[in-house]
This record gives structure tokens, C-alpha cells and sequence, in this order.
């Protein structure tokens, strides 16, 4: 009946996110004590393959101290509460004490200060003194000022990221970052994100970064998506940027890690990340429930604090537990959301892989969940 | 085991909502503030690519000049209350005073009375006179009779619109609307819709109209798919007219702009709206909720007040703040329903996208939301 | 890596339900009051294409009677209430005051009174009495004892069916129903079903039957999916089984209607049915929500009486208005469990179609509402 | 605009659960009465194709014999309680008592008591005594260990169980159970599991397995997925174990049987289970709903007493009535949960099937349900 062109008409191709997809065991089974969750960025290697998010409410430098002692790296927001205020705890109860009528008001309020730039400083050194890596972010337009101080400060991983970051970036009348200079002025291997796409995963990888963030909207302080209405399910996401990266590896023989960030909650989300290709992964909300953690319960994302179009939401995430549990526990939590690399080394036991490597080519269904009143009910075959 | 002729079976194509995909950024990224919104429609250009709906709830003249000062474009419906009553505050009250159980009969109580020719005139001259473009809407039924008085009026815009239009009607015994001769007799640019596939948008443009709103049921308080069976997701509907208007401009060198009719609730759904190759949306329910609307926190379409087949209902919006908050905040808003323009130019920048005729080229994928307890979850990855 | 013999395995077919597609306006759209709704069957013509299940709650005399004054026909069950007690009254009244735990266990026990030859002939002579025709069905098992009986009392319409019925069952040392036969030895038309199947289809119409019941499972009342796992979606059944009946009339001339049967709960449903290419439909639960129905505002399948492995639940579906208001309204009611011809006339009109053959024709497109909170969500656009 | 070498990116397949799909009846029906329920095992043959779980809160020895009686297989868990406590009684007691927070402890806390070998003999004697079949499993770890203590003791069938067992397991500095060697020093048949996919099924029926266990992840009382992203819906994993199964035969002659494992609730369930492929089920939860099973009421997995990463639940399923009436009725519920056999009866009738192998035939359709508020709403067309 419709005699259209077809050819005209613009094509759509599904994405999937964690709850749409699990893991099939292989033909070969591991023990997970043989298991080597180890992952190199740059000259360093991480004995386990997690990053905590550069959010006011994730890392403070006690917090970074004690995650790199776990063996994974937690970035220092150089953009947040650590820079701006001499005594952020002040302001971390304040936000944890708003309601939640007023606190992206109070939020869009604590953020207008001005970052102090001696504060990068005594953050940086203070996690230095701590014996771990140290790892700072921050946005792009703050990059060509903040890296530099960073770097004097001794940090070793710089990352730059914003909801979407892209190697070509349109301002008039503004002079923009040009990640290939920045990349070769700093002497510290470079972190970009966010991205999600093949193309813009190679154009970035062109550049000379040492490591690509992938995700944009999966978080759960993040409102990107009903905001905007933009955002790729991460699974789908990090296929793309995973097969980007291989290309580029086969063309160039460099290999440029890319780490899933964000919307993870629990060990199978963790190893169906790293099972869609990711050399590591990045969390938020997780680690916000730690007991180390400075949000004190709660979680919010750097784009709720915006003047004009706040995209994120303050959300109560709770106490979990203790790092050490939530990393390794021993636990008696049977969702999940403890002991997450007992659970990444028994997931990649049971699909047969002895490495992250391994693990990228275990295989994956599409086996939607369905999300009701906060549960997931699985259509494994029960409720 | 079926040897079933498979050529005799219906064909069924799947359709896309605002709630089944989302925008993919690209390789380049835009500053926000280097984003064109504006939109062409005949002779006029409008600064924000938006027509506030004609519903009765949503546009009165007063509203009418305010949205026109803003950049916007308000239909004003000539077969509504505004045209059948001196006073329409009052029917107004009455309706949002009315329980649920009992509005849809005083709806259709108050909409039997007959129109007042003489109101056309006044309510459109009122508009002129707040120095905005005047337009005003009617069914094809009353199209013939109505459009003449309002364009005597001074009418910049004339829409005829109904659930389904075609450019073929047929009823025994009645002289029917022909387009044709219709855009021809009528002076000023002729919107015509509702419409939702590729070739009644064809036969519709080559009557000679200067605009076609796309979508059949996609609103807030629109039943017809419930009660009729029909309706096309937003999403798909928009592809497949923008199609046909891609197709037609390729034929004849006449751009007939589209303009993407209901459903949308925030930034994000008007964002896929363009991206799925919209020129312009019409927004009904996020206007009734701003304090200028007539409507007093409530909304109804007009096919609610049908004698024998209501197929709408009123519902409560709440006020949800000025119409420059709903438009370009500031907010304090996270769930995207204020600052809307602001949320389309950000989500323009991420997508690389400097006016609408390049963000109708934006990637978009599948990736559904499932609605829950009235709160979409989506499955990028978290809750 | 798995490397399997792809041949071996089991393929699925996606099938569809009402809630999940949706009409498509056409390029034509024809006045509501210029639409044909009559439905042939044998040599009767019915001036709305609707029959009343065979079903306790739905059809007494009385319901016939009147049901059948307004256009369409009632089928009374000779396995139910009216041939097994001289006063149903009473265990209609018992049934609909039972609780919901006690009430199948009561349902089991009323069922087991055997049949009383007799009121067949009286039951059907009250309708006959009512000016209407007189429509009767039974199992497959009773048909050869009871259809003699019915044609005796004057029945114009025979209705063979159960939960599934084939031209070919197997049943060790019992003598079984051969459709061939008693079609030929039935003066009057046969009706026959539930099937959902091309081949079923094929093989049931070349029995000679004058029509088809199609439809397993869909029933509010009917839990079969559940207990037995079997059924099939109701627009995929009907397209199916669409498909044979053309395909049949195609080689042999001969047209044998398809009328869908459950599963339909306003216009929407009925209007979708037609487009999936039935003919004419069958009705249980709305209609046992009419004012003349007997079940009281409950109703029940002929499964849940089964004393060994009840199949059904009795529903509490309440009183919705009038016989009268349910068909053709008028009503204010806007979910469209009212006024359901006028509603079907709407939607032919938008789709274009003139008569029933022609919306066989409409367009559908797959576009899944979610249902929730006994809620249908449709993914159009909005909430 | 994603210029992407689509050969580089990563695969998904779809994979379905029981609640995804639906069984559609074949051109012949069978009367229930007729129909033959077999299954046979090594030497064995079951009157009914059903196994109870090897779980703690369904099978004790009183409960497999009297399941035994009923024509169907319990096996008794060696690594469970049974074997670890003279009297286990108490310690059920224990479990069930236990509030929700403390009872994964309270596992973790029971389960770490030693298996004592001479309760093996103990209680499988006691099974014997009953003059029934005697099953046991217990994981691969323990095998070497306790299968000779089973077989002295008279077992007829032999389990071997994990979450994922593969013919070929890594595992540094230790001896790990050889498959090949196991079978053929072992002189009574051996079923292992579980399993999910074609190449691993091939390998471990090419060790001389006497049946397979199919299904990781579906069980009730299983939070594998979440725990470890691990999982495949079971009708998914059933059809390619199943022509995993069927290229075996054709290859070698040799009929290894396939039991699909968990996740089945209702009667409907099972029929699906068969349909895609499955020679007999294995149901834990709805026979620790039986008034003879040992968990009172409760039900957990073995994975929930995990010491590190519990990856299960214990759930209350609360006692739903005897076995006798979960198995064969009659009854008077109409979810499907009780005369399960019965319900396999009808649903082979329906779809003509008189044995397992011709069941295995069934047609199916993808027709998914949705699961809200705990309740399953089917999209067949009605609520």
C-alpha cells in the first residue's frame, strides 16, 4: 500500500543495556582463583580493572588512597567540591541534609564558586602521600588551565570528560581544546570521554589519548536521556567503541583501552560490560554506598549543579557496606551488589576466561528484563 | 509444518514512540549558543521551531501573544470555546471544576452551543493587536465558511485539521473539502493534518499546502487508539512524512515544512522529534501547564466533547511554571519538562548539529524505556 | 563459536496481539455514516458483524432476544446453565455470590448436572419466539447427540467448539465427531472452532463448515496459557487463518468467514480484528458487562467448571451501561467500552474502508503498548 | 554515518524464556486419556518425565519415595543437609525460622559443617528400602569422592551438578574430575549439568553421560544472573541442547536424553519445556511447595550458602498442597499449579502429541508476556 522509497527513509538499529542481555558459559570452565583481573593503562598496571568516577559524592583523596590500595584508581573531580571549598565536609552534609524540593537549587548554589587552584595542589599531594596513583578530571574547557597544575602537583592519569566529548568541537569566537596538542603537551597518559559511537571512538583514538570512557546517560544520578534525548544503552555502546578499538589496533598497532562508565549496579553488570569488550570499567553509584564514600548516602552527577538545565538528580543510594566488601567482600548479600570482583572472577570462571582479554569474546544473548517496581523480574524462565 | 503461502498473509512493520529510541551524538560536537533554532513556514519566520496546539486548554489570545512575543507560533481553535462564547472564562472554570465522573458530559454539553461568527473576528483582532502573527485552526467540515471570516480578520496562518485528514474524502450527498481549490482561494499559508504515513502526505502536498502536521493519537489526552484501534508512534509517523517530504522536494523543488503533532513531554522527546527529520513540533500538554494557559491545570483534545464517541479525556496537568520557565528556564528542574529550547540547543551541540535541517541527519537507535507506576525506567543500563 | 548445525534447531515465529499493533490511516477517509457493517453467513445477513459467545454469563433467551433485535446473534450454550437447570436463576445468583476462593470448587459441583434434552428445545423455542435467530453450540463430543435436538427446536445457526478442535482428533476406542458428516447430515449452517493455525484451517474448511471460530486463549476468563501453555496471540491467529480462508476461496470459490473469538474489550480491539482479516468477531466479556446480560457483573469460561483441571477464572467485570449503550451508545465514557459499532464506523471511516472486506485491507503497524497496573501504557508517544 | 567494518563488532542472539513464548495446536488433536508420558533413563523408565531437584528444601528420603511411587525421580543432594547432620531436621527448622536479613548467614553459617560419609549410605538405603529408584548428585568436586560411597550404598542414578559444568575445566594444581574416566568407572548412568549451549552439550555427551541437565540462572531461588550476568532463558537454552542432542544421535546412534532443569512454575511451563526439545524437567520450587517436602514452606539454592558470593535466595513459597495433588489433582486452582500432569495431558492432546518425542514437535510461537506487580499479563489480546 505505502509505494515509498524506501531508501528515503532514515533506519533505526537497536541498542541493548545491561538488563537486556546475559552471559552463555563456553565450552571450557576456570577456576576463578586462576583468574587475572589485571589492566595496563599506560605505563601502569592496576591489579584490578575498576575506576571510581570523578563525582563529589565517590572520591575525596581519603577515599582515592584506600580505593588504590584495593588496587583499582579513583579520580579526583578537579572540577567539584574538593577545588572549590577549603572544607568541602561542610558542604557534603548540607546537600545530604536538603530536601529533595530544594537541593538542585542548593546544588546549582555550592557550584557557582569559583575553583581555588592552590586547592588542586595540597588534593593531589595529599593522595600522592598516600603511596597510590593519582588520577584528576576535568572538563574540557577547564583542560589547557587545570592539567598543568595537576601535572605540577604530581598527578599520573589526567582525565577530560563531559557528558559528550568529541575531537571536533564547534564554538564561534572561542578558542577550543585540540586534543592532539593537549595530548602531546601533557606528560601524563590522557583519559577522554564521553563517548559511545565507532566513528567518534577512532577520531579520539587518532589523537594520541592513552584510554577512552564510553557511556553517555547510563548513570543513575543522570537525566540525560529525558533531558536531551540522547544516550546509547551501554552494552550496544561498548561493542561500538570496542570494535573501534580493535580496528585502530589493527591499523596502528596501538592499543587504546576503553573503559565502560557508568550504570553498572552489580557483578553481572561488571562482567557483561567487560564481555561486550571493555578493558575495564568505571563506576558511581556503587561506590557512593560505601561507608568510605563522602556523599554520606547519596549520589549526584556533575550535570544536576547546572545553572540553566540541570540533567542529573540528587539520589539517596544508602550504605551499602565497607569498600573492602563491596570490592571482595565476604558477603551475605545474594544480589549482587557486594563482593563485585568475586563475582566478575566466578562469571569469568564459569564462561572459561583466564583474562579481561578472554572474557571479551565470551558469548552474550539478548534475554530482556523487565524492570517493575524497582525489581527486575528476568524472563529467564521465572519470577 | 505450516505450508502456508506466505504471500497471502499481512505484512505487520514495527513503529517507534518517543520512548523506544535515542539520539546518538556524532563526531563533532557544537557550543549551545551557536545553535539555530529558527523555523520557515510561508513568508514568516519564527524565531523557536514550536506551534502551541489549538486546544482550548492551551491557547486564548492572551497566551497567543505571549507565545508569539516568545518566538513561537499559537493556533488559536475557531471550534472551540473561544469562538462559541463571549465569556469563555467561565465555561472554562466550569470544566475544571467538574469531578472526573461527570466533565466528559459537561464537555459535551458546553460544545453544543453554535459558534459566533462575530467572535472570529474579535479574537483574532485581539491577537493582531498584541503585534504577533496571528493563527487560527478549524476542521475541514468548517474550513470553507470559517476561513474566510479569519483571514478577513487579519489571519497570518490558516490550519484545518482533524483526527485523520485526507486529500480524499468521501461522503454520499456532501459537498466535501477539496485542498486544491482550498490553498488556491485562501491568501495566507494553509496548514493541513492530522496525517501519519508517506503517501497520504504526498497526496496532501501536492494539493498545494504550505505545512502538514504529522500524527494521529500520540496525545496526552487522546484515547483513539483505545477506541478506534488507530495510531502511529510518533517516532516512525515522522520518519515516514519527513520522507515524503524529502521525496516531494526531490520531484518539485516546493519544500513543505513538517511539523510533529503530540506526544512529546520534555526536551528529550522534542529533540527526537527533529532528529527523526520534524521542521517544527506542536506541543499541547507542556503549555496547559504553564500559569498563562487557559485551561487551569487541566487538558482536553477536541475529540473529548463528541456527542456519541468521545475519544479523549480531561486530564490534570498541574501548573508546572511561566511559560518562560517552560521555554527557556532557568530550572531547577531535572526530569526536562523546563527549559525546553535550552534542552534542544544542548541537545543540538551534542549531536553536532548548528540549525534543525542538520539535526533531522542525527543517528538515532532503538533502545526502549519501559513506563511503570506512571515513571519511565530505561534500559541504558540503570534504574 | 558455537558452530552449530543452525537446521537443527526449532524457529520461532513472533506473533502479535491486539496490544501490540495499530491501524494506519490511509490516503482515502470515508464518513462514518456511509460505512456498510454487514456480515453474510450461510444465508443469514447480520446488520453488524458481532455474535455473543456461548458462554453462561453472556447469553440467556432474553439476551438473544434483544441482542439479536439489534443486529447481531447470540449463541446459547447447550453445555451450560440453561439446558442443565429448569431455574438458572438460582445458580446464577449462587455463582455470583460465592467468594473468589470457594467459587470454582462451587462452579465444578453446578457443572456436573447432566443435561436435560428437554429444555433444549424450550430454551431455543423462546428465542425463536423473540423474532431472531436462533444460533446453539455445543462440544464436539455432545454434537452428535444434541445438534439433532437443536435443529428440532427450529435453530438457524449450529456451533461446534472447544478450547481447540481439529478435523482430525484421535481418540483410542471411542467413536469420534467427523465433521464431513455432520456438516453434510446439519441442514443448517455449522460453525467450528477455536483454531489458530493456516493448516487447521485449510483442513476444517474443507469439512464444509459455513464459518470458523478463531481464537485459543485470549478470553479474559481463560487461563489456558497458563496451565497448558497454549495459545496464540489473536492478530497473528486471525491473520493466519485469514490467509487459509483466502487461499481456500481462491482454489474451491467457495468463502468461509473467519470470526474472531476473546480477547477484544473495546473498539479498538474489534476494529483491529477486522483489519487482521476477520469477518466478524465474537464477544464474551464486554458483553457480560451489559445491564440484560445473566452473569450479574461476573463472568466465567466453560473451562473453569473442569473438575479435574480447571482452565479459567470467574472475573468480576462489573455492569458498563445498557446492551443499547455498549453497541451504539451514546456514552461519555472515553476508553471505548462504549458505543463499539460507532466506534468501528469511526475507524473505517479514517482507515478509508466502505465495507468490512475493505479494512481487511488497512495497514498495521507493530507498535507495543505496555500494561501496567492493569493499565495499558502505549508506547505512541506519551503517557 | 558510522562508516563501521560491521564484521569487527560482536554478535547478540535473541534467546527466549517461558514466558515469551506459547504453544500453537497442529492440525490433529489426541484425547488426554491417550496419551503416553514415558521417559526412559539408562535402564529406567519413569512413568512421568519428571526429577525433583537435588535441594535441600524439596528432597529428603521420605519425599523420594513417595515421589517415586508417583512414577517420577528425586534426587537427593550429597553436599546438602542430609548428609552433613545425623538430624537434619533441626536445622530445617533453623532455616525456616529465620528472619529475612539474617538467613543467608545462617546458611553460610549451617553449610560450613562437614559431609559426614556415612549418612551417604544412611539415607540412601533408606530410599531404597522405600522400593523405589534411589538418585544423588553432588558437584563435580566432590565426585571422585562420594559417588563410590553412593554406589555401595545402591544408588540407581548418578548426578553430577554445578551452576556451569563443562568437559573440560581449568584449573591450576588441581586434579579435576575427568568426565570420560568418571563415566566409565562409574557402573550405574550419569546425568551432568548444567549446561546451556550446543558445543558444550556435544562435548560432555561425547564422555559417556547417560542424560544432561539443561539450564544455568533459571530457578526461582537463583539470583545468578544478577550476581553474574550469567544466564540463558531456559526455551532458548532447551532447543539448542536439544539439537545438540539430535546431531548427536544421527552422528553416533547414541540417545543421550535432555532434562530441562528449573525455572518452570506451572503446567504451561512444562509443556514449553518439552515442546523445545526436552526429553523430561527437573522442578524444584513447585515441589517445595508440596506438603511432603522438607523446606516447610521455604525454598533455597545450593548457591545460596556460598561462604563468599551467595548467588541465591531463600524464598518463602509458602505450601500449596500435597503432592499427590501437585502432580495429578484434581484441583480446584486455575494457575496451573497443580495437576501438573494432567496439565501436560490436555496440553499434548491439544496439540496432538501422544508421546514425549512427537511433543518435541510442537510448533511455537515468540508471544511474550509481561510480568508486573507479580502477576504475568499476557499480550494474547486481553488482560
Amino acid at each position: 500500500m505505502a509505494e515509498m522509497a524506501s531508501g528515503s527513509r532514515k533506519e533505526l538499529r537497536r541498542a541493548y543495556g545491561f538488563d537486556e542481555v546475559a552471559l552463555v558459559p563456553g565450552t571450557v570452565t576456570v577456576n576463578p582463583e586462576n583468574v587475572d583481573l589485571s589492566f595496563r593503562i599506560g605505563e601502569h598496571t592496576l591489579s584490578i580493572p575498576v575506576l571510581a568516577s570523578a563525582m563529589d559524592a565517590v572520591v575525596d583523596p581519603g577515599f582515592a588512597i584506600k580505593f588504590g590500595r584495593f588496587g583499582g584508581l579513583a579520580v579526583l573531580n578537579l572540577d567539584g567540591l574538593q577545588t572549590r571549598y577549603d572544607n568541602p565536609e561542610e558542604l557534603l552534609a548540607e546537600i545530604a541534609q536538603s530536601s529533595p524540593l530544594e537541593v538542585t537549587s542548593v546544588l546549582q548554589k555550592i557550584y557557582q564558586q569559583p575553583i581555588k587552584p592552590n586547592l588542586i595542589g595540597e588534593r593531589l599531594s595529599a593522595i600522592k602521600k598516600g603511596g597510590v596513583l593519582a588520577a584528576a578530571s576535568c572538563t574540557p574547557q577547564n583542560a589547557s588551565i587545570l592539567a598543568p597544575l595537576a601535572i605540577e602537583a604530581g598527578v599520573d592519569i589526567f582525565v577530560v570528560a563531559s557528558t559528550v566529548t568529541t575531537a571536533r568541537h564547534i564554538s564561534e569566537g572561542k578558542q577550543e581544546l585540540s586534543f592532539d596538542k593537549f595530548c602531546k603537551s601533557t606528560k601524563v597518559p590522557v583519559l577522554v570521554g564521553n563517548c559511545v559511537s565507532y566513528e567518534a571512538s577512532r577520531e579520539l583514538m587518532q589523537t594520541g589519548i592513552a584510554g577512552l570512557l564510553v557511556g553517555v546517560g547510563p548513570g543513575a544520578a543522570c537525566t540525560s536521556r529525558e533531558v536531551l534525548g540522547v544516550g546509547v544503552p551501554q552494552v550496544t555502546a561498548t561493542i561500538d567503541c570496542a570494535a573501534a578499538r580493535d580496528d585502530y589496533f589493527a591499523e596502528t598497532g596501538r592499543y587504546v583501552p576503553i573503559i565502560t562508565d557508568g550504570g553498572m549496579r552489580n557483578g553481572g553488570d561488571i562482567s557483561k560490560a567487560i564481555a561486550a569488550g571493555a578493558d575495564a570499567i568505571m563506576i558511581g553509584s556503587p561506590f557512593a554506598q560505601a561507608e568510605e564514600a563522602p556523599g554520606r548516602g547519596f549520589h549526584w552527577g556533575m550535570a544536576t549543579p547546572h545553572a540553566g538545565l540541570p540533567r542529573g538528580t540528587r539520589i539517596r543510594v544508602g550504605i551499602n557496606g565497607s569498600l573492602q566488601q563491596i570490592l571482595f567482600g565476604p558477603t551475605s548479600r545474594t544480589d549482587g551488589t557486594q563482593n563485585l570482583m568475586g563475582a566478575l572472577r566466578t562469571s569469568m570462571g564459569v564462561c572459561g576466561a583466564k583474562t579481561i582479554k578472554e572474557m571479551q569474546r565470551t558469548e552474550m544473548v539478548i534475554a530482556p528484563a523487565i524492570v517493575t517496581e524497582g525489581k527486575i523480574w528476568q524472563l529467564t524462565g521465572s519470577k
